[in-house]
């Protein structure tokens, strides 16, 4: 059939299991040929086409609410909704998300990006459905990786308790983003063999039936034997412990198995849990036979070969620059640990996990207990490096100020992804953690202009032992200038005049460093001479440096890729206002008080108006009259 | 025994258990009379005498790692290990710690406040140990409460799938801190009724046996069925599946119960899991026949009555005033529902639970299920109300932007504890949300200045259907003015002129507001007139009246109980930045950027510099000269 004229999933419920098997074949084929051209999470998406069109074939969406945890693994959803003619503009600027969104469709119920979000919005909508006293079925969908995040097991916890009904989709592929972490795994590895078992309940009543009849102590004994075997027939039981009826486990990929299993959960009174396997990458070789999930999220690729289509010579990523460093450093230094969330592979820490498995920590999706267990090791003297992505880091709020920061323990922050972070868009933008770092105590934080002082400045964080610290780098290439051989370290709180210039001071860091420097080439044709100071340290700041710009009375401009309020330039205020020095002539430049969308970097900067020409104008106006903006 | 001679706890390991049991009642009498003067957390301490004394007895602290989770339990801890004679001086300004504290003794290995952070912290310290290849035991004391919250689950997730040694004593007591929520505490239910069967296992064998030999595919069922037996011989089977050895349920007050279960720990190979029954309050009748918690924390009582001793004719607390006008908009509106992590008495919830129990969800120690449920709810067009403690929304800060800003969803936030909280010092002050909330996009704050101002608030927050919005209000009583009858609301963003003045401006909100009115009539001896302005609204900021107190070029005084840094008073830098008027007089007075320690709110004020004083000083230098202040 013609993808495209799919309006709704309304279809599907006139299908027969083998028409939709044919129909499964497809989208395979178009999601295959389309992502390799956009890129975008093929894997996740491969391995849910029978699943999502189960959900739709027997669910009534939007009525009956389809949640999607993560929401990487939407896009079947979404053509089955009237978006498959979007899929060429796929997670590119004004384009289709990569996640759901409500703005694009009435069945995108719930928005998602970070995961473990679904069992807790799932039961707001149950509450709310019972409170209206309406009848729907509320449906979240979600991956065994995302399970083990916190607020999902406290929701777990919640809803298990409430006994409302609810059905939750546990989605097993065996990986989070790659390979699983935790007992909550093992536990479901445990189910998956088990489940062979689960029809020969006749046979044991059978069974037990021939259990000689005795009295007394014994008798109850027996009773007790009996009650145990819902144990036995039960391979969820871990899930029938929290108070869900599980179904399971469910071949994912069989119309017939999922249609009887969604059947029965929807007779079900109470919390079901209907546990699928999936395959990750089915129907496309290169990536089902994937064991490291690199198929997660991908570029472009060659069909026919599956090799990807990537730049030649690129400089290196910056996080491969930061693992390249540790994995340096680890060599000198026993007492260094590094801990990730699940993210081996997108921090690019592969490399150093084969040279030191005892000395890298994957805790799965848990960034909270990443953070905390990272305190911990610091109270023993050992050097714990945290990489975690920005937008995750919000995860782990608390445990950064509460247990690192308050008890100023030396823990060491790799901030991947800081900054706009592109085609993932509104989700993952991590523009915060100026803003919700800078207020917390004890903390340092600072960023490197190029990939050669990001080693150093990694290095700085892991010798560092005066309270926590933070590097936050960009998602990406980093420039390609040459790293020195030598490791140093950057003394805390010293910034660097990259350029001299007696008209105006530019101060910004990191990925703003080059905007400036331009902005200082076009403003040098119209006779300004800007310097330009690479403020490497956000906190604290350079003190020193900043009495003499300010003393020198030149006009100041901060640029930061980051949120305004509370940034960057709020300390360059803020340090101001502190010290008595006049404000006339401060102008900032940064991301306005906004959630920025999906698009390349450049027309997101574009459309905030973050760019060389913003710079050359505000510093032209401040220049010339050094008098009041009215 | 003379409590206030012990220097450490190495006296113990020579103690019979009958010796043990006088203490345990020394140790009760001493906290009973000590704690009804100054205060404290009498009934969980009550409840962990016997286990405490044991932990101290059957391990090496510090060498041993003991963890008190939340650790307000901490205090036989601290008797123990050489502080008896410091309990006068409990949880008062430059005294006793109410929570562990690394600078008061070196057994306390691990500083707390927050709830579920002691298995992250003992699998760092777990790790560390591993690699530095040292021996000792690390002890993570948990409560059943404490549990539930999502960072402890990851941990407990990530500790049985390493399979490290750490033995983990869940204290439970039946009760988080009121009565516990969810299906873990149900498990934990049955672990405690089945514990009766566990001697039985010999006979079960034996009965085993009896099962006629059968072949072919039933030879393996019985197979099976014995194989299941043990999810019957062991009631901690949750905790087995995940990868924990289970020991309990263990009498909490019985020291031979205690001995032989942490003996078993202590030779066991892997993560071990002691589930203890205590029970709170245990000794004092008044605390242990409580079903509602309230000696949880409780100030002064006469010993014999366990009369609390409370200040004639109060105000009413501002929580009372907040649960109350919910009450008044839920009977007029269906939709409104309100939601507690685990704060029903504390955020004084109890009669409105009475009145709507279908409309008062208590979650449990769970803010980011909490927050993100609250979020399911509005998308269906139920506005809830979300309360909670400002210092325990911290753990939330990904949950209210990433799904509350960003979807920019209806969901009401009432921050109880806003401002410095006094006796619970450090990790309890309310100061970090204004910093942390007001660079999230679509967020409204706003702060009462007294309870009638704040009950307008309330209805003001419950009407707003532009997006989220946050009431936050300060712990204690309420200033005791008249209320009207009529709920209003307020326009979002009017802030509100208090007292006129040519000479100066004050900008503040909340409990700061008093003290900028106190300086207001001192500064007018000196014939300065200060105009004092209500900034009820933290964000969005009344731009109109900024507007006209820039163009007046009036020297504007910001002053706030909460962290400067990204604060209010950055907020007014900020703002004159954008619109191009001069800072060189303004001035900010707030929290520095350090952690405040316990003490009255007063004594902390001064020590940080914000008082009347300050403020009549501060406006002193700005009004006369107008200059740099250098």
């Amino acid at each position: 059939m013609d993808l495209t004229t799919i309006k709704d999933p309304s279809f599907l419920k006139a299908m027969s299991n083998e028409e939709l098997e044919n129909l499964s074949y497809e989208i395979r084929q178009f999601l295959i040929e389309k992502l390799s051209v956009t890129g975008g999470h093929l894997g996740a998406n491969l391995g849910v086409v029978e699943l999502t069109l189960a959900l739709h074939k027997y669910f009534d969406s939007p009525t009956d609410k389809l949640i999607f945890d993560v929401g990487h693994q939407s896009y079947i959803h979404k053509m089955l909704t009237g978006r498959t003619s979007q899929f060429e503009t796929l997670r590119q600027y004004k384009g289709l998300c990569g996640f759901p969104k409500m703005s694009e469709s009435e069945h995108d119920v719930w928005e998602t990006g970070h995961s473990s979000t679904s069992l807790s919005a799932a039961m707001g909508m149950t509450i709310a459905r019972d409170l209206k006293g309406e009848k729907n079925f509320v449906v979240p969908i979600i991956g065994d990786g995302a399970l083990t995040g916190g607020m999902a097991l406290e929701a777990l916890n919640h809803i298990g308790h409430e006994k409302k009904n609810i059905i939750v989709v546990l989605n097993d592929n065996e990986m989070s983003i790659a390979n699983n972490v935790g007992a909550l795994h093992n536990a479901l590895g445990r189910m998956r063999s088990a489940g062979k078992y689960i029809r020969v309940k006749e046979e044991l009543e059978w069974l037990m039936k021939k259990i000689p009849a005795v009295g007394g102590k014994l008798a109850q004994t027996a009773e007790r034997i009996k009650d145990s075997m819902k144990y036995f027939m039960v391979p969820g039981m871990l899930f029938e412990e929290f108070g869900f009826t599980y179904y399971g486990p469910v071949d994912g990929h069989d119309f017939n198995a999922l249609q009887e299993n969604l059947q029965y959960a929807k007779k079900t009174e109470g919390p079901v849990l209907v546990h699928v396997i999936t395959q990750k990458g089915k129907g496309y070789y290169p990536a089902e036979s994937d064991k490291k999930d690199k198929w997660h999220g991908v570029g472009p690729y060659k069909i026919d070969s599956g090799e990807l289509i990537k730049p030649q010579s690129a400089p290196p990523a910056w996080s491969s620059v930061v693992s390249g460093t540790l994995q340096k450093i680890a060599k000198q230094n026993e007492r260094l640990a590094v801990i990730t969330p699940a993210m081996v592979l997108g921090s690019k820490l592969d490399k150093f996990q084969q040279e030191f498995p005892d000395r890298l920590f994957d805790v799965g999706i848990a960034e909270q207990h990443a953070t905390t267990m990272a305190a911990g090791l610091a109270t023993q003297g050992i050097k714990p490096f945290l990489a975690i992505y920005s937008t995750f880091l919000q995860r782990a709020y608390d445990q950064v100020l509460h247990d690192v920061c308050r008890q100023n323990l030396n823990v060491a922050f790799g901030i991947d992804r800081a900054g706009l972070v592109g085609a993932d868009g509104e989700t993952h933008q991590g523009v915060f953690d100026i803003s919700f770092l800078r207020h917390m105590p004890n903390m340092v934080i600072m960023m490197p202009k190029d990939e050669n002082e990001c080693q150093h400045m990694v290095n700085t964080a892991v010798q560092y032992n005066q309270g926590p610290i933070a590097v936050r780098f960009p998602r990406g290439n980093a420039l390609g200038v040459p790293m020195e051989a030598e490791l140093k370290t950057i003394s805390i709180g010293t910034w660097e005049v990259l350029k001299e210039g007696k008209d105006a001071a530019i101060l910004t860091f990191g990925t703003t460093i080059e905007m400036a420097l331009q902005a200082r080439e076009q403003l040098q044709e119209s006779g300004i001479q800007a310097k330009v100071v690479n403020a490497r340290f956000i906190k604290p700041l350079d003190e020193k440096m900043l009495e003499e710009l300010f003393t020198s009375g030149l006009p100041i401009l901060t640029i930061e890729e980051s949120a305004l309020q509370g940034g960057f330039g709020s300390a360059i205020l803020e340090f101001a206002e502190t010290h008595g020095y006049p404000i006339e002539n401060i102008r900032r430049l940064g991301i306005p008080d906004q959630f920025i969308e999906h698009g390349k970097v450049e027309e997101l900067l574009a459309e905030i108006g973050l760019t060389t020409e913003a710079v050359v104008e505000t510093v032209s106006k401040m220049v010339p009259s050094k008098k009041l903006r009215a």
